[in-house]
């Protein structure tokens, strides 16, 4: 059986495979910062001959920012876009690293073998794990696996600017019939999982003006109003004792899970224990009569992801600061519409000031959640086949960040993505020491070859 | 009469005062910034001249940090010792001044002339009023007035890590039967007025931990514990509706205002509006029912000096912290004892922790306030002195800052202090564009002129 062969070239030729990924993780293709400009070039032109060598029409297309990486390979049956994306994030703290980021190697460790390096997981493995199978199947059968555009990003990691334009202006070449998105991961570090919710996300950064200047907390104390601790008590009242957000109106568009996905998660066997015992962690903190899994997917949150405010130094200055601010983000799930959530924010803001202070805000981002819809066939097709390879039936499951790539799809080109990944939850992508298990990566190349065998055959 | 001729004198001799005080602002001695350790040794020198030339025994003595300055005349009557301090803060931000902070310059306003300069109010103005107070006399009586000591300092600003050392190891030569102290201010801009009611400070740091490193607030928000919300939560409710503090026992020390300064202060004519104006307020932000002075001066406060945590950039982060941080004070007035005030603080913060979170802690300095024993008959001599100088009577005020000297002078030579200072609100002193009120420095030296006659007489 001829994906019994793939398979099995997949496994003979995993050395290579691991050869390759290395070195494309080499390149520090990090696209936040100006300096490695031209190593996100490299990285694009890399890519590019990878593609060409496999037979893709393929060529790195410039954008104001990084280049896009566009092949295509014409063949029967339906046509499916595969898309990841080549840049990194940065590697600072580098003192938290134990080796250079970007001199990979493969490591054995207690949990098994890792690829150790800046964009091992994120993304640089996981997009290698589709070129791989491609690579596999165009061996034994000579073709490609059926009618494929590969999309790969460089600016993922630096919030996407040219990623819209880009696909506006090259929507004809870029509509697909469905799209896959490989960015997430397997269900709790071991069950194969298709991701089809992804919480949204609303930004602002609130700055509480008291003062108009920093005074003296000896001359001013007790008389002059403190923002630091205005802007506490708002913080503070953004939350009820049950753990749920007070702004009005918040939870109107916020609907219950149906039956169906509640009961399949119900059926996941996660280990919120262990979930939490990673990062030093016991108790789970959301709303209170609410599962872990929804606290993470499908219910709506409210961080403060940033704070400061006055002295902030070593030692101690006795200053009444003029001004406090934090960054906020809610993530947002069913129908929350981002900016009816951050009027209701600014409102409540503003209806807590005492007198004399004043606030202002800066927007931060806003998308709206987004559900896949998993009525196309493919879906059903990719859950066997993830099932077959990975020895356990292959999960629906939620996401609580968000990938906006997903939404723009939809609304750019009027495409549905099945996200299917293959990275754990101890990858430690935008921190020190990110790596990849070896096991996602040869098990992934796997899954893909059992994918496009059936929803391309 | 000899005073009227050595107060002729000083309204003679001003401009020459104004050229040897710009010539000591153009030193810029901050005690901080161990570039300037050369500046604070020619600060010191210079005095240790100027004294020497007006008959003191006069010298720089050399400690672990900067000198002291130490001058002594012996004459006839009670010993007294004057204490100032040469150092100066630093001057960031540079931008914000309008002119070189060590190029001062007697500047014409809408408020009368000022001198403008770092340190010309704190305190290197203050001080030399004193000094050149002593210069008419020696002018017009060919001798000093008494029985003196100058004692300058020269890290004042740097949190005088030198002083009770050098206190204690020259005991006998310090020891005097009395202690002026020139780093305070005028009551509200214009009248006259001793210090006598001195707040006390506690500072803290608190760091609360949740989870063991930053996380993604995607993937981890909902069911991670976030250590700015607990910190948030916890600086909300240190303070009630009212304004009050809510630590257990954090009253128990605070007397009530005796009647005699409830009813003292009461006949002060503060415009708590213009204060609170000057700095762009309007409310009084202290406990409901309080006076504002007493706000200020009689009554205990909690401060937040500075918070920090998670992503303070430009831009957004999606990162849930694993740490948030405070320095948070408290103003401390009657009996309150400032260890106790930091256990309650504490234990506090312990009792408010959610499951999985931790606090630590780092002190920050801790000093009792301060009530002057006012028996002496100086206290009312120097009121007297002060009433006839400045044309309306002057205050017995309080102070809501801390001004540690006055208590070591207590303690560690058992000596009363007076504190008189000539300095306003509006001098801007750590701040840019500090100034000195010229009348101040006028009024100032005369000021010192009828004192020295009616307490060394």
């Amino acid at each position: 059986m001829s994906l019994e062969n793939v398979l099995s070239r997949i496994d003979a030729d995993l050395p290579e495979a691991v050869e390759r990924l290395t070195a494309l993780l080499r390149i520090p293709s990090i696209s936040t910062d100006p300096a490695f400009k031209p190593a996100c070039a490299e990285a694009a032109d890399w890519l590019v001959a990878e593609l060409r060598g496999l037979g893709f029409d393929a060529s790195a297309r410039p954008t104001p920012g990084h280049p896009m990486v566009v092949a295509r390979a014409k063949g029967p049956g339906r046509h499916i876009l595969f898309y990841g994306h080549y840049d990194v994030q940065p590697v600072d703290p580098l003192t938290l690293w134990d080796r250079d980021p970007f001199d990979p190697e493969v490591q054995d460790t207690a949990r098994g073998k890792v690829i150790r390096g800046r964009g091992a997981s994120d993304d640089k493995g996981q997009l290698m794990t589709f070129i791989e199978a491609c690579r596999a199947w165009k061996a034994e059968h000579g073709v490609l696996p059926g009618n494929l555009t590969i999309f790969l990003e460089g600016e993922e990691e630096s919030g996407s600017p040219s990623l819209v334009p880009f696909m506006e202006e090259n929507a004809e070449e870029l509509r697909a019939e469905l799209a896959l998105i490989c960015d997430t991961g397997l269900f709790a570090d071991r069950q194969p999982a298709i991701t089809t919710m992804l919480r949204g996300l609303l930004g602002d950064e609130v700055t509480i003006t008291g003062p108009n200047k920093d005074l003296h907390s000896g001359a001013y104390g007790g008389a002059a109003i403190n923002p630091i601790r205005v802007l506490a008590r708002i913080i503070a009242g953004l939350h009820d004792d049950t753990g749920r957000i007070t702004l009005p109106g918040f939870y109107d568009d916020v609907d219950e899970l149906p039956e169906a996905v509640r009961a399949q998660w119900q059926g996941l066997a996660f280990d919120h224990a262990a979930f939490l015992g990673e990062v030093g962690l016991n108790t789970p903190a959301g709303e209170a009569g609410r599962t872990p899994l929804e606290m993470l997917w499908s219910r709506p949150t409210c961080e403060v992801n940033g704070i400061w405010g006055g002295y902030t130094g070593d030692g101690f200055k006795t200053v009444l600061p003029g001004k406090a601010h934090a960054k906020i983000s809610f993530r947002l799930v069913s129908r929350q519409d981002p900016l009816k959530i951050r009027e209701a924010f600014r409102a409540y803001v503003r209806a807590q000031l005492p007198p004399d202070c004043s606030a202002e805000f800066e927007g931060h981002g806003a998308a709206p959640s987004s559900t896949m819809s998993i009525a196309d066939p493919a879906f059903d097709a990719a859950r066997g086949a993830l099932s077959e390879e990975w020895g356990m039936p292959a999960a629906f499951i939620g996401c609580g960040g968000s990938i906006p790539i997903a939404g723009f799809f939809k609304t750019v080109l009027g495409m549905d993505a099945m996200l299917i990944g293959f990275g754990k939850d101890s990858d430690q992508i935008h921190s020190p020491n990110e790596k990849y298990d070896l096991e996602s990566f040869h098990k992934g190349i796997r899954s893909w070859a059992r994918v496009l065998a059936r929803i391309t055959g």
